[in-house]
């Protein structure tokens, strides 16, 4: 089982590929569209598409918000989070399924961590920003990151426990009013 | 592995947690979005998901539909339906995943129902309603539930094994023509 | 364990159970709707769910496409494909998931096979087309499949590795251009 993951390089270029060409921009014709995804997987698989996607739709000028709830709320805890609050069964949560976009495990074939290795080699080797890259060009571009606030008040997460640059927290009511008219995935 | 949960109370108050207020609501412009979810998968989270948006969204006043497919139609089950029609291997899918919405697990530390239990205790004590009163309150409010029909035909349920107030079987096609022009989302 | 399972014989018809009427067809008027489906799940439950939803969809004559992406992408290899190119990662991750729409999993209770040989001979039961004729008929249909091109790089895949009758290959903004004003679904 010995796999060859080729070390991270510290000069390595971050290059997002997503430089397609979307219809309606070559024509001069604006896309009006809105994106909105709902992420309530934590897994590597969905939150490195909910990225993708969310920069995609950024980089083409349209209003792009993301809903964190449920699982998909862990990624948006700081990587260095040991979360010492909370009541027993938020701590065994907690400690079962590690926070922050570092972490992420493969929703398949995670064999206790080789899944991910090998992807983020993949992923370096051609040149794919990783999760926590991407997350950092989403919030410089302006995708609207929402943490869900059921999920804050049932795993008893503070505000201290969460990265920077967010919205303030919102229900399901709100995502509703703020996707409303346009694409709405749940990933 | 001693977690106490804490007792359920009879006479607990039930309170849905989304009382936003939405856009256009505050502004007396009216919301005019209409949402269907496709229920596919029979977790824990994935129901729950489902039905926080569902209610959320009828309690805007918006047109609401739920599609119950594949996994997702055994939540609507009665909870104390034992199925004894069906050939071998119908009866062995449903032994191996038993229906009703009081019967949900999670998609991940469910643990022999270590998860669901901690995450039904949270829930309590944060007084957010459990799947099966959402369902309730969901019906009651008008959101209107569909259960695939292929999905039934393929396992063998009759209408006597799934629970009151339903809208009739419906299929893919029928799903798209009652969705269209709204926010459909697959969960 | 012994599961009678029906062989599957020569002669049998294939049916698609999808002969609703939708809203709109019966009054005449036109149903004014585009559907994209994101298939990032290479599972048999929900590329059966993909498949039912773009064949019912493109036969109410509406504008239907695919975009396969992360294990999404798998069965949109050739069933007969024994990738010998890549490097040792990309041949591991072919090794534990082998490509093919006759090769689906269940997501659940799989157990060796004997999950899809359940629901593949309850299907057959009740006339239900497989994966593979789905996809067969999603084509002659007019369904466009587009292949994820950031998957491609990543999995190492070649043209010669997919089916024939594709779409090029496309990235999320492409796709996000194609599938505005539509109902876009992540499966």
């Amino acid at each position: 089982m010995a796999v060859a993951v080729r070390p991270e390089t510290a000069v390595e270029p971050i290059q997002v590929t997503m430089t397609e060409t979307a219809p309606g921009e070559a024509s001069g014709k604006p896309v009006a569209n809105k994106v909105t995804i709902i992420l309530a997987h934590g897994d590597f698989e969905s939150v490195m598409a909910a990225m993708i996607i969310a920069n995609a739709s950024v980089a083409m000028e349209q209003e792009t918000n993301i809903f964190f709830t449920f699982w998909g709320l862990f990624p948006l805890l700081r990587d260095d989070v040991r979360f010492s609050g909370g009541n027993v069964m938020q701590k065994m949560l907690f400690g079962m399924n590690r926070g922050g976009i570092s972490h992420l495990k493969t929703s398949k074939l995670n064999f206790a961590g080789i899944g991910p290795a090998m992807f983020n080699a993949l992923r370096r080797k051609y040149k794919v920003a990783s999760a926590k890259e991407m997350l950092e060009i989403a919030q410089e571009m302006g995708v609207k990151l929402y943490p869900c606030q059921m999920t804050l008040d049932l795993m008893g997460f503070k505000p201290e426990h969460l990265i920077d640059g967010l919205e303030p927290p919102a229900g399901a009511a709100a995502m509703l009013g703020f996707s409303t008219g346009g694409t709405t995935l749940f990933i």
